[in-house]
């Protein structure tokens, strides 16, 4: 028979998938030896039972519950419902991937009207006793009966108002034997239903609760962002209550065993005396730095200091560690890998590497390179930030830099990203709900809630600045206003804000490229070590190209020579080639702009230097360089003198139903060879006169675009063959040279074999040729990739991510057929896939020379590509 | 040594590619001992050598050719350039394929100043001896040295002013020889050289300008329009002159051992007396029918039945024979197998058939499908060509029926078919130059020429219409007129004709779909009997579908639903549906809509009854329901009272800049199921009733289109198995039905394994996967198409025939891959390749089980299939 239910001393940390993540780490501190209350773990295929059994719990797991219920009334000595010494028991969710927040948590479970009154005679503490009842009611009445929060909240209030008291602490055990009562009024007005009394009942409805908060929107929602799969379910822990509440020698608080922000080596968190553990995460009380602890517990301070040297050196990673102190006696509640920021990820692996904990490879390996992008975003410029009036001061809860324009709802945060406009969501503490928010704003500011509020915990996982206990802040939600020290800022007002410094500026700020730290520069060298891929950039002038070699392209995998053509003072020389009735005339347009490409290309070359340049064929079609609108028409006409009629004529004539698969690519260079002959002129006497000037080797390589046919190739080679020997004469040189072709029509990958007959490079343009596997024009059905990846029809956009499957399949055709005809063919990408660490380490798989993306995505290319030559090392 | 020359008794009939056709079958019938002149054939090998040594004639294959020159003189007993009894020789291209007329002859070489007084001599006939001679300077100055044909015209015909002469035959040999030397002297001027004089000179300057006739521009016309492969060269036919211009009691002429316009087993052709061969194809003197040689020349004749019928049977098809009678002699100079029109196909290989002297599937195999075509043109209305006008009457040279403009260039017809416009060309007499012309008009009417002239023999393998030697016709081709019997008609005037019967008709006769003949009826039930793949029709209304049952068809492959929306009645109720704010308006819309679909496939399925259907879920994106101009814009605004700007607005948003690659297909049943659910019960409903009502078994064919994405197959199966479930519920019914889909994207081809776990047949929707694969837009790339065609980039049209290396290998992997998930899963294929013969093969072979088509092409692919059978069986 199958077994569902584990006790805390049967599991590991190995059994994550089976436990989940809270419920392994909990067995394995109980391995160790360290202090966890005692309890048990309903697994996630349980979780799956119940959802394949619609939503019911069979009678086997049911049973199998109770006798671990049993057992633990035995470790612990205590009796669930027992009219004495009654055991309580907290029931948390517990997935495989932490999902911090998103799902349903009950404590003080098995308190009812009786053992809620023993529990307060008990610990003769009729207050603490009733207090938790109060909680649990809340908790229970919420996860478990759907009876929303906002209910529970209002009674509370009221009955504080009657009761004259202004703070929670200040309520006296009367006023919450009242409350109680209230609730339990309640409960029976919103369900219908009596609060159960069973303690039974209680447990396995709670149990059947946090199974279903798996698919609560929220975490649902969350799964999507985090791309955790949605069929792995929660495992459900049960575990006997201590209690932080419990007085003034009471306590409870999170910590990390080095600060997530920075990653500096320390002690970080916060904790909260005579509190609950939801009391820290949700922000509603402000809590002490850790360090204070010591100053109040100190050798609870000093056994904790301990016990996280023990979990980092156990488990080689920083540590998220949650805690409470029950009258003067420590117990670990939970242990997991810390999420940090991109910052302290890179520092905590350069020093656990130099510490010895770790390898070089296992600190490579642990960069999250989605996360890596945070460093890469643009910082304020110094000097204006110098010069930026603060206006108020939070905690630096999350780093970064953000100016955008105020925002106070989830709603008004997604419709203006939509718009293209950038926030900052101001909320008064962030809850679950306000993830789609925090994920569209570019920052949050928090007037409540410290550094672990679920604010900064969710700003740092998803790489938002956030500012969290702004306190100067005064929000009217009602008049969509926030006032600062008597100052009124409106909806729409812009505001800035350093994450890093908890800083909040007037208005809008400047941003700069970022400057790499010491760590991340590491990082990175480590990586170059390590992998085996070539990165390249996708670079159209020489700004760009000398970004990316600050950034350590090794070369330039793709410059589209067309954004050469948009520039103001050319575009009138290529529409007179275009509109030109002859060759003659074309060839004079043409003539013109030779020039211009060239000084373009000579400046490529000064900046690359002897590094490869891929310099790609005019690929769009002509009709993209006439004027669009009536008023540019008559623009143009003045300018050119060319009549608007003709004009007219000449844009419907190159008009197309679907430019896409036009007259475009190489097909141009077939029916016009003398707009390729002068591109390649122009890339050929710059690339000899570049090479004399700097006395280096410069190999241009010249790459057809859109070829489907070998013909088409073949055609287009020999124009260029004929005009590079042509300049190669004229300037008496014997520079070498390469051409190529992209991959991007999925013919071309289906013949490969032969195009690689004549080609002697293939880049594989993976954004046409995912629109033309998958039938899909990008400009047009943005709106339908986003309903498919909704309905799981798509697991992701596919041009985010490689669909390996179809897209990656005639990738792997054409590397082997290619490959096989020309051993030494040279193989790379210059699609946007070529910056996605998910597509390059597919790219590395299949045998690619090297990827090229954009210039700001080199460092994570550079460390993806590591990360995929480790993991392929590992599997093989 | 490489053999470049083989005399006439070393070849065989099998050596047709080194010998080319007419030197095989030369050989042939030496070998059988027939009376052919002795000669010898320079091989296909020797022109392309010479082609490969830039148009020179190696040493090696000259001293070769005056080897087997020696050889003939021996076996003929005459010595080349001899002053008393010259050996003269005909030299005649003659490729693998045959190229009538195409390339060029010279006949009577040898003759010189010194041979042509030595031929007279001899035969004491000095007037053939010059004109002979006059002939032979003609030819060869054309030929060889380049001098337009026109020039010896214009001498010729002053010369015979002068002479006051009017008929050619009435020319002494004192005219002649002035002839001669007029010609001289015209080479001179024009050449700058002396007409050579050397015999040996002659044959390899002759030799050498047949070869590089093989790349004149008729014959690569003639090539790319037959599909021939440039690359086969031509051999050169070198054989010693036999004379049917000898006198009376000589003759030359040609003819076919069955009626090549009928297929009737009699003998057919011409014959002209006292001339050479030249005269009969040239058409410039009328010839009498070939019956009137048992007349003239009745033991001649009675050898030429028997040599005929020896043809016929060795060679087991209709033959196509040149044949010359010097002095009472009968000499065979030529047999080949004979074009013919589609009708004399049909016959010819049905009688032979039956006559045992061929198999059923070599009768089969024998029809042309191309050709086939012909029979499947609209002919007159019988009722309407009886009340039409007959004008003029001339020979029955090509049949078919034609109406059109009257044009007299070609020029003019390619103009006009450009246009669109149909025309007929009218020519006192075509020439090889003429071919374009003929290609583009819709029928071909000659003043001069008989059955076997130029016209009549191209006419007929092309399968246009013809009536030659119409001498009532007067052509003014200054004015552009013609007149018959004092009528005149002018260039744009309707003419019609009916090449079966020679009758040229005034202005317009309607046309009707022509019936098959019972011969074309046994060849298609024949091809039933032996083809495997099933042929099933594209028919998207009742009246295609009963049209193409007529014709054969086993079932609709492909019935487009969205051609049933644009009736005017309908499109209105599917405009409010694109419109509709909400999914209630859109289903109210709906709801409109489904009488109509259902009342379509009522009657479908009442047409098709138990024949399989295969119905195709909406396809195009919505736009194009949409209103294109501004007046129909403001037509819908007020039938609608939809504001025109809420109109403008909704199709702006709708606007695709790649429609191709846009919202429709299977995606528009995703977005909005409630579309494909209303056609999903139109079609059950439609089959439950029709079921009953006929008593028989509809089992429905529900085909998604656009599949890419195993995912969106799954989605939209869900949304038509609901639907077809509840429409079974609600009848009471337990009808089958298939749920399938298209593959027309690529990654369809590519992930076919998958999506074959979901899908119970794949329709292969060819012509979306071809623009998809190449990415090559059908509607933006005619032109280029064209132009890639025209520089060998691509061999044909992919949008014609499937381009068996890309989009070819997607569906092999498609139906390897559906096929090992899904072992009877149904394969077809509808895109219109499915009418293609060459495409119909690669089905076969694929292993598909059948193939949609257009109603008038289902006759063309029952053949084409049972071909491809035939082929497969052989080949394995």
């Amino acid at each position: 028979m199958k077994k569902f239910v584990y006790s805390f001393n049967e599991g590991s940390k190995n059994m994550r998938e089976l436990l989940g993540g809270k419920g392994a780490n909990l067995a394995e501190m109980t391995r160790i030896g360290l202090p966890v209350p005692f309890g048990f773990t309903v697994t996630t295929e349980a979780c799956n039972r119940y959802y394949e059994d619609e939503e019911e719990l069979e009678e086997e797991i049911v049973d199998e519950i109770c006798q671990k219920m049993e057992e633990l009334e035995n470790v612990i000595g205590k009796k669930f419902g027992d009219m004495e010494d009654p055991l309580l028991v907290s029931v948390r969710s517990g997935s495989v991937f932490s999902m911090p927040g998103m799902m349903d948590t009950i404590l003080n479970l098995g308190l009812n009207d009786e053992t809620a009154a023993a529990l307060g005679s008990l610990t003769e503490n009729m207050r603490f006793a009733y207090d938790s009842y109060q909680r649990f009611i809340q908790m229970y009445g919420e996860v478990v009966m759907g009876i929303p929060k906002s209910e529970f909240c209002a009674v509370f209030e009221s009955r504080k108002k009657i009761a004259g008291i202004r703070f929670d602490v200040d309520l006296a055990a009367e006023h919450l034997i009242d409350i109680v009562n209230a609730y339990k009024d309640l409960v029976k007005r919103c369900s219908g239903k009596e609060f159960p009394q069973d303690p039974q009942v209680q447990l396995i409805e709670a149990i059947k609760a946090v199974f279903r908060s798996w698919n609560n929107e929220r975490a649902v929602l969350y799964r999507k962002l985090n791309n955790i799969p949605d069929d792995l379910g929660t495992a459900v822990n049960v575990q006997s209550m201590v209690f932080g509440n419990m007085g003034e020698t009471s306590c409870t608080g999170v910590a990390f065993t080095r600060n997530p922000a920075t990653g500096k080596d320390e002690l970080f968190g916060e904790f909260l005396i005579n509190a609950q553990g939801e009391d820290v995460v949700a922000g509603t009380r402000t809590p002490e730095p850790i360090g204070q602890m010591a100053r109040v517990f100190p050798d609870v301070y000093r056994e904790f200091e301990r016990i996280a040297d023990v979990l980092e050196k156990h488990y080689k990673d920083m540590q998220d560690m949650e805690f409470t102190v029950e009258n003067g006696k420590l117990y670990m509640l939970q242990t997991r890998t810390a999420k940090r920021t991109a910052v302290s990820a890179v520092k905590t692996a350069v020093d656990m590497a130099a510490e010895g904990l770790i390898s070089r490879e296992e600190a490579v390996s642990r960069i999250d390179t989605e996360q890596i992008d945070q460093l890469l975003h643009p910082k304020f410029d110094e000097g204006d930030e110098q010069c930026a009036e603060v206006i108020a001061e939070g905690l630096p809860a999350s780093p970064g830099a953000a100016s955008g324009r105020i925002c106070f709802s989830v709603d008004e945060a997604e419709r203006a990203a939509q718009n293209g406009q950038k926030t900052i969501l101001v909320r008064q503490e962030t809850s679950p709900e306000d993830l789609a928010g925090m994920v569209a704003a570019e920052g949050v500011l928090t007037v409540r809630g410290g550094m672990t509020s679920h604010a900064a915990v969710v700003a740092r996982s998803i790489g938002k600045c956030c500012i969290a206990g702004c306190s100067q802040i005064v929000i009217d939600e009602e008049q969509k206003t926030l006032t600062i020290g008597g100052e009124t800022f409106s909806e729409g007002d812009f505001l800035s804000m350093n994450g890093s410094k908890g800083l909040v500026y007037r208005g809008r700020i400047a941003t700069v490229p970022p400057a790499f730290s010491e760590d991340f520069a590491t990082i990175l060298s480590w990586s170059d070590d390590i992998r085996t891929l070539k990165i390249r950039a996708n670079a159209d002038n020489p700004a760009d190209a000398a970004q990316s070699v600050k950034f350590g392209a090794e070369g330039v995998g793709l410059c589209r020579t067309e954004h050469m053509f948009f520039a103001e003072d050319r575009v009138p020389a290529i529409r007179r080639m275009i509109m030109a009735d002859t060759e003659e005339e074309r060839r004079e347009a043409l003539s013109k702009l030779l020039p211009y490409q060239k000084a373009d290309f000579c400046e490529m070359y000064r900046v690359m230097e002897d590094k490869p340049v891929t310099i790609r064929l005019l690929d769009p079609p002509l009709h993209e360089f006439l004027p669009q609108t009536e008023e540019e028409t008559r623009e143009v006409a003045e300018q050119t003198g060319i009549p608007r009629q003709r004009l007219l004529q000449i844009c419907s004539d190159l008009a197309e139903f679907n430019p896409m698969l036009g007259h475009r690519g190489c097909r141009l260079a077939i029916t016009y060879p003398e707009i390729a002959q002068m591109q390649v002129r122009a890339v050929m006497e710059a690339a000899i006169e570049v090479s004399r000037e700097k006395g280096i080797d410069i190999v241009p390589e010249i790459m057809i675009p859109l070829v489907g046919i070998e013909e088409e190739f073949a055609d287009v080679k020999k124009t260029v063959l004929d005009t590079a020997e042509k300049c190669k004469a004229e300037y008496d040189s014997q520079i070498d040279y390469l051409v190529g072709t992209m991959i991007e029509v999925p013919r071309a990958a289906l013949t490969a074999g032969k195009i690689a007959r004549e080609a002697e490079f293939f880049s594989f343009g993976t954004n046409d040729l995912t629109q033309m596997t998958f039938g899909l024009s990008r400009d047009d059905t943005g709106e339908l990739i986003r309903e498919y990846v909704e309905k799981g029809i798509l697991a992701e956009d596919p041009f985010q991510t490689i669909d390996q499957e179809g897209v990656g399949s005639l990738m792997e055709m054409a590397v082997g057929a290619g490959r096989k005809v020309r051993p030494n063919i040279r193989l790379g990408i210059c699609g946007e896939h070529g910056g996605d660490p998910r597509s390059i380490e597919f790219c590395h798989r299949i045998g690619l020379h090297y990827v090229s993306c954009s210039p700001f995505r080199i460092p994570v290319a550079r460390i993806a590509a590591a990360q995929a030559a480790i993991k392929n090392r590992k599997e093989e």
